[in-house]
């Protein structure tokens, strides 16, 4: 997969492609990344990348050529025969899920962009970006933490990305339900002591105690996953036992 | 503000704390960050800060001893006499919100947990983390992207740390409503026409045109916004006209 980032602030990307699993997937050659600062492609005397707003009104607007000409420069030197995803990274795009994420995995090449302060011309908008994605309810600086966090969670999902094959299959969300709570040594840290079960050695009774503590604690902080998950008839006894323990809680 | 940042990779905070608003605000003296290898603070002779979980399966889950001793650390080296907030970055934590980053921003002392790839010891949810936070449904490599995406979300909503104090204002979900379509020179990009409106100079109409924009973004993308935001009577009349377009569109 290639990933092209186009942001004014490719410096900010330096630590975090550099380590852990974004690197890894670069020297396996899973994945090649670039960062462009698409003040390069503006083609007036000084540079210039944005613009008042028409209508008047505070803050500026990236304009569009700079952009324009990025993306196709980047799209036109693709030697992959599939078109590039261009992704928008702004609040007001798509809410962001692993679904997405897992449809994104599979593509080829993909281009983010990232404003910064500034509003985008609607022209980006509306003729060479594919996707408007926002990675949840809240006002970021800019669109450059948001694309790390969506090429973070793509990137891992690369073939042959993470050591084990599983190590994401058991992650929150990957299986519907919030995960069962952990434990390590001490069994006895300073007092707080770990669930007798869990230090049993009876496997059975581990695993029923952790799909309850599961359904449990997706059951007291997000009740709305349950709503797509289906439960099989012990896990709907289970999760009927906790209701009722919840009530006296 | 203080901000700690515990973490096994601190140095893929060097670029986004060097850049833009979250440099300038620390160098305005609005924020001070530090950003924390807890490995520092394990008591063993290998510095292992995570281990096998009890009752088997796969993943390695942080030990309570580095990050329990970490945050004592720094919560008895703060000077201000209020506690601080020990937030986890976690999938299962509640959902981030704008609402959280202004309760947040009133805070003297955030000290955030990062996780990478481990499981955390549920002794350290239950006795020393203040607020667990996902910011959204899908699967991170670790909670450092996270934490950055929560600082940044905070920390510009400072006193004094935005140029000019209303321009986080305008933002989309500060308002209730997602942005209205910008437009920047020139008025004819390559055959991609800026609306008439905008550059008619009736202030007036111009304002009339954003707002229904405004509201027809918000209609088409994310209904459930104006179900939260009370609209007046002209805004109301507006979205039926805008309906009614919608359905034949």
């Amino acid at each position: 997969m290639r990933i092209d980032i186009l942001s004014l602030f490719p410096e900010m990307f330096t630590g975090v492609l550099e380590t852990s699993i974004l690197k890894k997937a670069s020297e396996k050659g899973a994945v090649s990344y670039k960062v462009t600062d698409f003040r390069e492609y503006a083609d007036n005397k000084h540079k210039t990348v944005d613009d008042y707003p028409y209508g008047g009104g505070a803050g500026m607007v990236l304009k569009p050529q700079p952009i324009f000409d990025a993306v196709t420069t980047m799209t036109s030197k693709n030697e992959t025969k599939t078109k590039p995803r261009v992704i928008l990274m702004c609040p007001q795009g798509e809410r962001y899920t692993q679904k997405k994420a897992e449809e994104l995995a599979t593509e080829d090449h993909l281009i983010f962009i990232c404003g910064h302060y500034e509003g985008y011309d609607e022209r980006i908008r509306e003729h060479i970006v594919t996707d408007e994605i926002s990675i949840g309810d809240y006002v970021l600086t800019g669109g450059e933490l948001a694309s790390m966090v969506v090429l973070d969670s793509v990137v891992r999902l690369l073939p042959d990305v993470l050591g084990k094959a599983a190590s994401h299959e058991q992650d929150s969300f990957s299986t519907g339900l919030l995960e069962h709570p952990h434990y390590t040594r001490p069994a006895d840290f300073r007092g707080m002591k770990v669930p007798d079960v869990l230090l049993s050695g009876n496997h059975a009774y581990i695993e029923e105690w952790r799909t309850k503590e599961a359904l449990r604690r997706t059951f007291r902080r997000r009740p709305d996953l349950l709503e797509g998950y289906s439960l099989n008839e012990q896990q709907m006894e289970w999760l009927s036992e906790i209701k009722k323990e919840e009530e006296t809680y």
